[in-house]
C-alpha cells in the first residue's frame, strides 16, 4: 500500500531543503578556499551533486507546496532555491505565492530570467501577476500570446483591483438551452481541455446570453434525452465584471456556492468566478483588517529585508508619534497642577489606557460588522446608543473600582472621585468615537481598518489627560 | 424577461421588513388603547393583515437571506420576526445564522417552540447546532431520529470543536473501483438523494477503504465502458476526523480544493469535508484574531443586549486595568524625580506609546504568520533577530527625531538625549516581546491573539516609564 498522505505537512520537506542549503553553503565556503587542485575538483563535484539533490527534491513538489516552502524560508535561502528553479517550475510556483513574497522575488530576479518565466505563464496567470511584472517583461510575454489571449490579458488588467473582472477566469464551459443532455455532453467531450473545478456548466441561448446553469451532477445523472432548458436551474446568481469581490464573497458565503457566472451589461456570458479566488480574497481582507488595526500599511513578508519592513511600518509610527505628542500637550497645560500633586502623573495613564482599550473593542466590532455587512443604515443610531450605554456601564463599574483603589492608595477620597468621573466620561467618548470613526472612514470611501485605531487612541489619550487633569485643577 | 438578480442586495428587503415591523408596532399601540368596539375591531383586522404581509414577505426569502436579515435587525425587531416564523422556516434559518446570534435567539425562545424547530432539523444540521441547544430539546430531537442518524449526531457532537469530524458531513457519494463508469453512474442515479455540491465522488474498495477519487466531470465525459480504477485519481488528500480544521483549511487553500474525503484510522471512508465549512472557519478565525487583539473574548452580536456586551468585554478590560495599574507603579517610584522636572510627566507617555505601537505591529505580523503557518521552527531565531534590528532602526530614527524635538521644546538637550535613549531601548524590548509573546502563547497551546497585545502593552508601558524616568534620575 502506498504511503497515504492524510495531511500536507511540509515540515519534513522544509528540514530536508534547509539541510541541503546549509550543506551547499558549507561546500561553497570550502570551494572558495585556496587548496590543492585535486581537492578543489572533489569539492566542485560535491557542490554539483548537492545542486542535483536539491533540484530532485524540489522537482517532486506540487507547485503550491513549492510556493509554501519558499515562503517559509528566510530571505537568503529563499533566493537560493528560487534561483535554482527551472523557468517552468518558477512559473508554476510564482502564481501560488503570497503577493508580497511574489513582489519581492520578482524584484530580485534578473530581467532576462523573468522574461523566460513570464513566457511560460498561461493567459489567466499572466493577467493575475501582471501588475507585479516589470512593464517590458509583461510586454514581451504579451507579444508571444495569440491575439485573443492578449486581448483577454489586456481586459483583465484594466479591471480595477478587487473587482470581479480582475479575478474571474475567462475559461468557461457553456451549453445551449436548446440541446439535449446527451448532445451537451457530447459537445463538452469534444472540447480539448475543460476548465478545472467544473461543478456546473452555464446555459446560454443562441446569442450567448446567460439563461441558466446546470450542475455536472444533473448532466451526468439526468435522462440523456431531456432538453437542457427543461432541467436547468433558471435565474442563477450572476456577477458583472465591475462588481466588487467583497460583495461577491458575501454571496458565495451566503449561498454556499462553488462557481458563479460573470456576464456583461447585455447579460452575455464573459467569465466565471471561482470559490478559490473568493477564499483568497477573504483571507487577504481579514488579514488587512488585523494588520491595519495594528498600524501596518499592508501585508508584509515576514522575511522581507529590514529596510522594507521599516518602511512598511514607518507611516503609522510617524502618525502615532505626532498624535502622541499632540495628546501630551494636554498634560503640558496642567504642569502646575501636577507639581502640586505628583500622584496625578502616576494615575493619568490609567485613565487614558482604559479609554483606549474600550474604544478599540468598539472599533474592532464595528470594523467586523462592516466587513460582514451587518451594519445597515437603519441601525447605526441604535448601535451608537448601545455602545454609549455599554461604555457608561463599564465606566461606572471599572471607574468606580479604580477610584476606590486610588482613593485608598493615596488616602485621598476626592482624588478617587475625580478619577472615577474622568474614566466614566472618557469611556463614553471612547464608545462614541469608536462607532463614528470607522463608519465615517467607510462613508468617506476609505479603509476603516487603516487609521481608525490611531484616531481613536489620539482622542482617548487627549481626553483622558484633559478630563483627569482638568477636573483635578477644578476640584482639588 | 424575468428580473435578473446579479447581486444579492438585501437593503430593499430590509427596508420593507423594517417598515412592516414599525407599522405593526404602531397598530399594536393603537389596539391597546381604550376605544369604541367598532374601531378596536378594525384595528385588530389591520394588525392581522400586517402579520400576513410580513409572513408573505418572509416566506419568499432564501433561508440564507432570511438569516442575513435577522442579523441586520436590532434586537427587538429581530425577536419579532423570529417569533413570526413557522417552525420549518426557523429551522432552515437557524443553521445559517452567525453562532453568536443563533445562541442569543435560542436562549430567548420558549422550550416548546424550540422543540418544534429542532424536530425539523436534519441530522447534519442538528449536530451542527447541538452544542447551542438546551439539553432536553436536543434529547427530544435525537429521540425522533432513526437509530443510524442518532448515532451520527452523537459521534459528531463528540468530536472536539474545530476538528474535521465536527464540521464534516457524513453524506458522501462513493463508487467501487471495480465498476465501470456506466455502472457507477447507474448506481448514483438509483440513490434517492445525492449530496449537495458534488464535485467529485470517492472511490472505495470492497471493504469501504478509500482508494481514490473521480470528478463528476470525468464520470460524465469519460468513456462509459472504462473501469473506474483506470481513470480515477489515486492517492487523494484525505483527512482524519481528529485533524484540525485549521490544518485542513491550509490544504484546501493550497491546492484549491472543493471537497476532501474523511477517513478513519483504517482508512475507511467516513465523511466529506466541504469548502463552505472551510470558508466559515477562515472567516471565524480571522475574526477571532482581529477581535482577540482588540481585547474581546469572542465574536459579539452587534445588537446583543447591553449586559451581554459588557460581559464579553469586561475580562480583558479588567486585565488591562490591573496591568495599567502595575505599569504606573513604575511612575510612582520616581515621583520625586518628576516633582523636580514636571516635563518628564508630559513626555513619558510618548515613550510608552511608541513602544506599544511598534510592539503591536510585530505582534500582528507574528499572529498572521502563525495563522498562515509561515513561521517554522527553523526560522524563529532569524525572525527575532530581524525584528530587533527593525526596532533598533526605528528607535534611532524616530527616537532621534523625538529627542531633538523635545530638547528644543524644553530647551534642555540632555532631556532630549535621555528621551532618545529610552525610546531606542523600549523599541528593542518591544520587538523582542512582540515576537516571543505570541510564539510562547502558541507553544503553550493558547490562542496567541488573545492576550498577546495586553501582555505586550504591559511590558512596553512599564519599560517606557521605567527607562525614561530611571535614566532621568541618573543623568539629570
Amino acid at each position: 500500500m502506498p504511503d497515504r498522505r492524510t495531511t500536507a505537512d511540509l515540515q519534513p520537506t522544509l528540514d530536508e531543503v534547509t539541510g541541503l542549503l546549509q550543506h551547499h553553503r558549507a561546500l561553497e565556503a570550502l570551494a572558495h578556499r585556496q587548496d590543492t587542485p585535486q581537492r578543489m575538483l572533489v569539492e566542485q563535484l560535491q557542490l554539483r551533486q548537492n545542486a542535483v539533490d536539491l533540484q530532485r527534491r524540489i522537482r517532486a513538489l506540487h507547485p503550491a507546496d513549492l510556493a509554501a516552502i519558499l515562503q517559509l524560508l528566510p530571505y537568503d535561502d529563499r533566493a537560493m532555491v528560487w534561483q535554482s528553479l527551472e523557468a517552468r517550475q518558477a512559473a508554476d510556483a510564482v502564481v501560488e505565492l503570497d503577493a508580497v513574497v511574489r513582489a519581492s522575488l520578482i524584484a530580485a530576479t534578473e530581467r532576462s530570467r523573468m522574461r523566460e518565466i513570464a513566457a511560460r505563464l498561461d493567459p489567466d496567470d499572466l493577467a493575475w501577476v501582471a501588475s507585479e511584472l516589470p512593464s517590458e517583461v509583461l510586454r514581451d510575454a504579451m507579444r508571444s500570446l495569440a491575439a485573443s489571449d492578449r486581448q483577454l490579458v489586456r481586459e483583465t488588467v484594466e479591471y480595477p483591483e478587487n473587482s470581479v473582472g480582475a479575478v474571474m477566469t475567462a475559461d468557461v464551459a457553456a451549453v445551449r438551452e436548446s440541446e439535449t443532455i446527451a448532445s451537451a455532453l457530447a459537445d463538452l467531450r469534444r472540447r480539448s481541455e475543460l476548465p478545472r473545478q467544473l461543478d456546473r456548466v452555464f446555459v446560454v441561448d443562441a446569442r450567448n446570453v446567460l439563461v441558466g446553469s446546470i450542475t455536472l451532477q444533473a448532466l451526468a445523472l439526468g435522462q440523456q434525452g431531456l432538453q437542457i432548458s427543461s432541467v436547468m436551474e433558471i435565474d442563477p446568481v450572476a456577477f458583472k465584471p465591475g462588481d466588487s469581490v467583497a460583495q461577491a464573497a458575501r454571496v458565495f458565503e451566503r449561498y454556499d456556492l462553488v462557481s458563479v457566472p460573470v456576464v456583461n451589461d447585455r447579460y452575455k456570458l464573459v467569465g466565471r468566478l471561482m470559490i478559490d479566488a473568493v477564499v483568497d480574497f477573504i483571507r487577504v481582507t481579514a488579514d488587512k483588517d488585523t494588520l491595519g488595526m495594528a498600524g501596518l500599511r499592508g501585508a508584509e513578508d515576514l522575511f522581507a529585508s529590514v529596510w522594507q519592513s521599516a518602511r512598511n511600518r514607518s507611516l503609522w509610527l510617524f502618525v502615532n508619534l505626532v498624535t502622541a505628542f499632540a495628546a501630551t500637550r494636554f498634560i503640558g497645560l496642567f504642569e502646575s497642577t501636577i507639581r502640586e500633586l505628583v500622584a496625578l502623573a502616576t494615575l493619568m495613564p490609567i485613565v487614558a489606557s482604559i479609554g483606549g482599550n474600550t474604544g478599540n473593542q468598539t472599533v474592532a466590532l464595528v470594523i467586523r460588522g462592516l466587513a460582514f455587512e451587518q451594519i445597515s443604515r437603519n441601525s447605526t443610531m441604535h448601535l451608537l446608543r448601545k455602545e454609549i450605554i455599554v461604555g457608561l456601564l463599564n465606566g461606572v463599574m471599572w471607574g468606580g473600582l479604580v477610584g476606590v483603589f486610588a482613593g485608598i492608595t493615596y488616602k485621598h477620597a476626592r482624588l478617587g472621585g475625580i478619577m472615577t468621573t474622568a474614566i466614566i466620561l472618557n469611556l463614553v467618548i471612547a464608545a462614541a468615537v469608536g462607532v463614528i470613526v470607522p463608519l465615517g472612514l467607510q462613508r468617506a470611501g476609505r479603509d476603516p481598518a487603516q487609521g481608525a485605531s490611531v484616531l481613536l487612541t489620539f482622542m482617548t489619550d487627549s481626553m483622558g489627560f484633559f478630563l483627569f487633569l482638568g477636573l483635578a485643577r477644578l476640584f482639588l
